[in-house]
């Protein structure tokens, strides 16, 4: 029988204790779950980051894996700890707009979590994601039915992160959603809905730069010119072949970039 | 069967091929073993670093967890390995005060580790976490009496990294134990030895601040304030809210902190 | 049964969604892998440290373990996917010499990846260790048979990065290969080739500095001095006792070095 799959996602950083100890509270519940990382390095308390990264990686694991994502500005505040079914898979977080981007892919259901004897006690005010988010996720990849964390809720928090705004009939206005770690920026522009820019003339206005080249590999851009990709996660990047496009562009997760199409 | 697991600490970091050479060992002698990594971002041959995180990390775990820990400024020298038992939990690692923190915590037993027939050889000058600490934790993960691997030690080295030293009756000196990735300020303060500062007037001196306000979560702190709030490590913790304290007091682990109340 | 074993080289990073996308791939088609990081934090595009790297790594692992090398400057264009055997293990990633020192090490076998049905479909430009990589390891790490995957091939590229070329008699050029994480510079020069240097009177010429001394652990350097030992991973090592030789001496890898011995 496969061994029941736990991904994490958190601003917790790696230098810590912290992602250890949620690690040792599974296991002491859950002894033969796996748990995956997915990343630990959304930056502090950016939300928008966290809901882009577990919207990426969950469609890839086996159906029924739980996700447990923390990034939880308002952890010891009223916020609600939630629990989201979709598309097969189950996620546990706070109710503060982290699953926005998995309930524009999926239909979901949330679920506000308050069943307090799945908690560690005494509960701490500062560190849910060892007393609430571990146990809860190690209950529920053990086989505890959903139903036995708390009651169906309609109102969980969706952000727009990535909403495209049309400025007019040939122009739009979106963001950068996220640079990784080689400096490409993830626009907000989905290849599907622009699937045509490599039949058109395009410009995409990006800090001071006008990028109108569109790329089918990192190794067919121009040297030190920044041009437009279709990225891996369905979304148009700006790179720089062999360099760093936030670097050159002076861009970061959150700036507006404009596309215009003739 | 559950799996045996095995936590690593280090400050091997994660750019080389150290850490996955560890776990490359420990897998050909257990190959059943889970290996769970605390950290191995531990800065670079800062032993006390090294003791808070594993104290901090060990009892979340199942009993019988083997946690290695390696920050070993003195490895190729004549400093000896050990075998650390208590709170049902095995340690190993280097004898130079690595588990200070957990003595403190736990009535333990320590060996030195001697017995040679389960090092790796030729044995090197300078990665003993490959040579004898990888595959004497996978040993002990298979089931191989600690008594096996060396002698009973009464010795063992125990430093004092989490002291608080009284001034007057009202007046202590003590010290930041941590810097976490948030920039929070972990004291040596515990909360449970001075639990009335939610009673009381009390003053922090840290750096060129006077913090005289206990919050008890981030939410209810006021922005860009430094407060003190009781950290799920079961310390006081000086924290800014959305901010880092570290950056805003000028403060570094080891840095002083003096505690008046009224 | 034990696990198998698949282990992941890359310069992806680990604040990106990337590592955990690769491990969902594996685990929906292998649930049973062991999935270990060697890291993720080669320097973007740096094909000679990921080489170095993997080297230095998979010899400690189990035989038939897979092992995934991904620093893939030219993802999407026509450069060949390759599977090579050697030394009862199997390497994956793309045909740009990350496996030249693997092959320095062992008597190997190359095939090319060519069988499409392994792959995930569509087939992106630009993450091919999702879409090809991870699949072809999983399904390698179920029993798949390497001769499944596409046919012998004799010109798998080879790269020196790790050449010592001799001046004189006396006297040879050499490379830092590698700076680790405690900012020692590891040369090419092996150990087992110049092993008489404890023997004689040498100078390595490193930077604006001199070196003439050979200590057998880190504590016995004088401190601040620059020294060599004789590092774990088999070569000479530049090293400064509770410091950074790359910081002190301003050396990178490639940075060249020259040994002279009387």
């Amino acid at each position: 029988m496969p061994r029941p799959i736990i991904t994490l996602t958190t601003d917790f950083g790696t230098q810590d204790h912290f992602v250890g100890v949620m690690k040792g509270v599974i296991l002491s519940i859950a002894p033969n779950a796996e748990i995956i990382d997915i990343t630990h390095e959304i930056q502090p308390q950016q939300i928008a980051e966290g809901a882009f990264t577990i919207a990426e990686a969950y469609r890839w694991f086996p159906k029924k894996t739980v996700h447990v994502a923390v990034v939880d500005p308002g952890v010891g505040t009223a916020r609600r700890p939630i629990l989201v079914e979709g598309g097969g898979h189950r996620f546990l977080g706070p109710d503060n707009g982290i699953f926005s981007m998995v309930m524009e892919r999926e239909k979901c259901t949330a679920r506000e979590v308050t069943a307090e004897r799945y908690f560690l006690k005494p509960l701490s005010q500062t560190f849910h994601g060892r007393d609430v988010f571990s146990p809860v996720a190690a209950h529920l990849a053990k086989g505890v039915l959903p139903a036995r964390f708390g009651k169906r809720i309609a109102d969980a928090l969706r952000s727009e992160f990535a909403r495209v705004y049309p400025l007019s009939k040939r122009c739009w206005a979106a963001s950068v959603l996220k640079v990784d770690r080689f400096g490409n920026l993830i626009t907000s522009l989905p290849v599907k809905d622009f699937g045509y820019l490599n039949q058109c003339v395009f410009e995409l206005q990006a800090g001071m730069e006008r990028i109108s080249l569109l790329v089918s590999s990192y190794a067919d851009a121009p040297p030190n010119e920044p041009v437009l990709i279709a990225g891996s996660a369905g979304y148009y990047e700006v790179v720089v072949n062999r360099g760093s496009a936030a670097k050159k562009l002076g861009l970061a997760a959150g700036s507006p970039v404009e596309l215009t199409v003739w």
